[in-house]
């Protein structure tokens, strides 16, 4: 986003929409900046293989952006973010030179791994114009549960009893508070259990033999759980799938959302939504938490919405002061205040809050280094 | 290693050796550099949990050397390197600052993702000295395989057969010539076989489903193999093991080694291994090729002792000619001149002749922007 000085130009590279390469046995595609997720996802199923990345704007979002923002999604527990499926990249470096480092190899001890420096540095150091990434075996075979929890703890002990018995095959563990829940539901979702339950978990296990029971081995690992759903089919799946993709949208019809994207230690989840949930309904009674998140990863959407009845203007006048809440409670669990969304302009100078003061200075050192006329997304993530 | 000069020091952090904190639910280990990387497998093990790094070493190499050289090893295939296995590191700098990054996250888009610049820098930007280290769900069950194969192109088709079919299960593929494997022999190991092979791999799959079928797995993925022997129990899998890992030692008893680590993309080993093997047999008639490695990486130890009946010396002698042509290859298919055993001192120049121009300005100017004096580990990895 520019800004109002009128000598900024955003740089489109949606031209840059060529998949250079595909090769199956070395399980790697290279493709340009602007080839879209969703034609990534496609080659590969062509050949018959994975590309995991996947998240709500796959159908426009560009290869060039997952890298820049370093972009998570819904299988992050599995297969890791984008930082974990490049091997290597092709950068325009502000001073004009290209560095051609699209190398296809999963070992290379030959100095110092430059390309994470790029990698989620929302393109303050460069122009990121193609990259190798990683492709996966075929998924054949996926299981679906939707699960009611008495509380978050329950929850943090259903992921470790399911990953200890299904290991690699747990793919999401998807965490949801009724209140968001009941947002989905008012747009006319169906609630698969009769009564209402404190909380709910998206379970989805997959695997590559076709054959593989997923389902008994989801059903083998829920004890502690309060009730729970296997998906009979896909239809089903898709159902449940959509009370948790449905949060944020239904959440938008109930006022102002204030979001927030916080990762802490998975063990301390328990205890993060209940400091953070009391502080937060001492500032404001009556707000509503809408506290849900790819839990697997420690990673919770913390939004909030106003109290029923009250005024929009006044809810959204204190964003500042409840982010604030929200930030120092992940901070005081050694979490951080953005998993998957970036720093961009508008957390530019709330980090410098919570960083460390060494760490701050280094990021500020390697930007002067390599854009030093800071020509480079001006303004944002360092000072 | 220090230079003549007798201004160098070493520093040893072997008393740096707690592990701070263990999270069974996060999945992570906090260590110090100095505790040893068996220390680390045996405390997570203790947890029902497994630290996947694994190497010959592992009895005395310690974690801040694993970081310092980003350690590969047997399970890369599966779980990745050191590199993919870290969320934090705590860095004394070479301006005498420490940096706490010890985050046990594994989302964190706050700015640029510094922990990459210091592992597998080989200690030339400053002294790590603690980790926080990634955990997996413990191994319940194992099926081991050793194979024999026409030439390294079934080893490939075979890499991603079994892949295609066991995913994630595959933690091992080794490939070996027959000449590799014919010195073990000669140590006393019993060949599986009754007739030689021109290729062998290893191929081992993993699961923590205990009751999960795997030789079944491991028996539907082998077509186009030539022979092939399952383990019956852990004795056998490990005298499969012997074969694999005793090539090293026994390579020693053939006179002088000329060892090299490389990588190309896994579609290119064929093509590499036959191209390179010409071209050394040309320049050496008789030269023994004892080519074998993680080929699931695509990472090969292309190691030559000499012609049976000719002197050691003769051929030591000719080990910067010949690494040139297996290097010049290496190049030559994209790959790397050092899949995981680093730069050090030997190839700081040899380097200069494979990487681009630019990304050797770029490590240049990393070095000299966090280590102006060049105080740490001088005459390594860059000039």
């Amino acid at each position: 986003m520019p800004d109002d000085s009128g000598t900024q130009v955003v740089l489109s590279l949606t031209r840059l929409r060529r998949i250079r390469a595909l090769d199956p046995a070395n399980h790697t595609i290279t493709v340009e900046a602007g080839v879209v997720l969703a034609d990534v996802q496609a080659a590969a199923r062509g050949a018959g293989l994975l590309f995991p990345l996947s998240l709500g704007a796959e159908g426009s979002c560009t290869i060039g952006g997952n890298l820049a923002t370093n972009a998570g999604g819904t299988a992050v527990l599995r297969y890791g973010t984008m930082r974990d499926l490049t091997l290597g990249l092709e950068i325009v470096l502000p001073d004009g030179r290209v560095w051609d480092g699209l190398r296809a190899l999963r070992k290379d001890n030959t100095g110092y791994d430059l390309k994470h420096l790029f990698i989620g540095a929302e393109g303050t150091l460069g122009v990121i114009t193609a990259a190798v990434l990683t492709l996966f075996p075929g998924i054949r075979a996926r299981a679906t549960a939707w699960v009611a929890l008495p509380s978050p703890r329950a929850a943090v002990d259903l992921i470790g009893q399911v990953r200890a018995l299904a290991g690699d095959r747990l793919t999401t563990f998807e965490l949801m508070s009724r209140q968001a829940v009941e947002f989905v539901l008012r747009n006319g979702n169906r609630d698969p259990f009769r009564e209402p339950h404190p909380w709910y978990a998206l379970v989805e296990l997959t695997d590559t033999l076709p054959d593989s029971d997923l389902d008994s081995v989801l059903a083998a690992a829920m004890t502690g759980v309060t009730d729970a759903v296997l998906a009979a089919g896909p239809a089903q799946a898709a159902a449940l799938r959509g009370l948790r993709e449905g949060i944020s949208e239904a959440q938008n019809h109930e006022g102002p959302s204030l979001k927030h994207d916080v990762t802490v230690p998975i063990s301390d989840l328990p205890a993060f939504v209940e400091h953070t949930g009391a502080a937060l309904r001492k500032a404001v009674p009556g707000i509503r938490l809408v506290t849900y998140g790819h839990v697997g990863d420690g990673n919770l959407h913390y939004n909030l919405s106003k109290p029923p009845g009250s005024g929009d203007a006044a809810f959204a006048a204190r964003a500042d002061e409840l982010a604030r809440i929200v930030y120092d409670a992940t901070a005081s669990f050694g979490g951080s205040i953005s998993a998957e969304h970036g720093l961009g302009q508008s957390k530019t100078e709330t980090i410098r809050d919570y960083k460390p003061t060494v760490e701050l200075d280094l990021m500020g050192q390697v930007k002067r280094l390599l854009d030093p006329a800071g020509l480079m997304n001006p303004g944002k993530v360092v000072t």
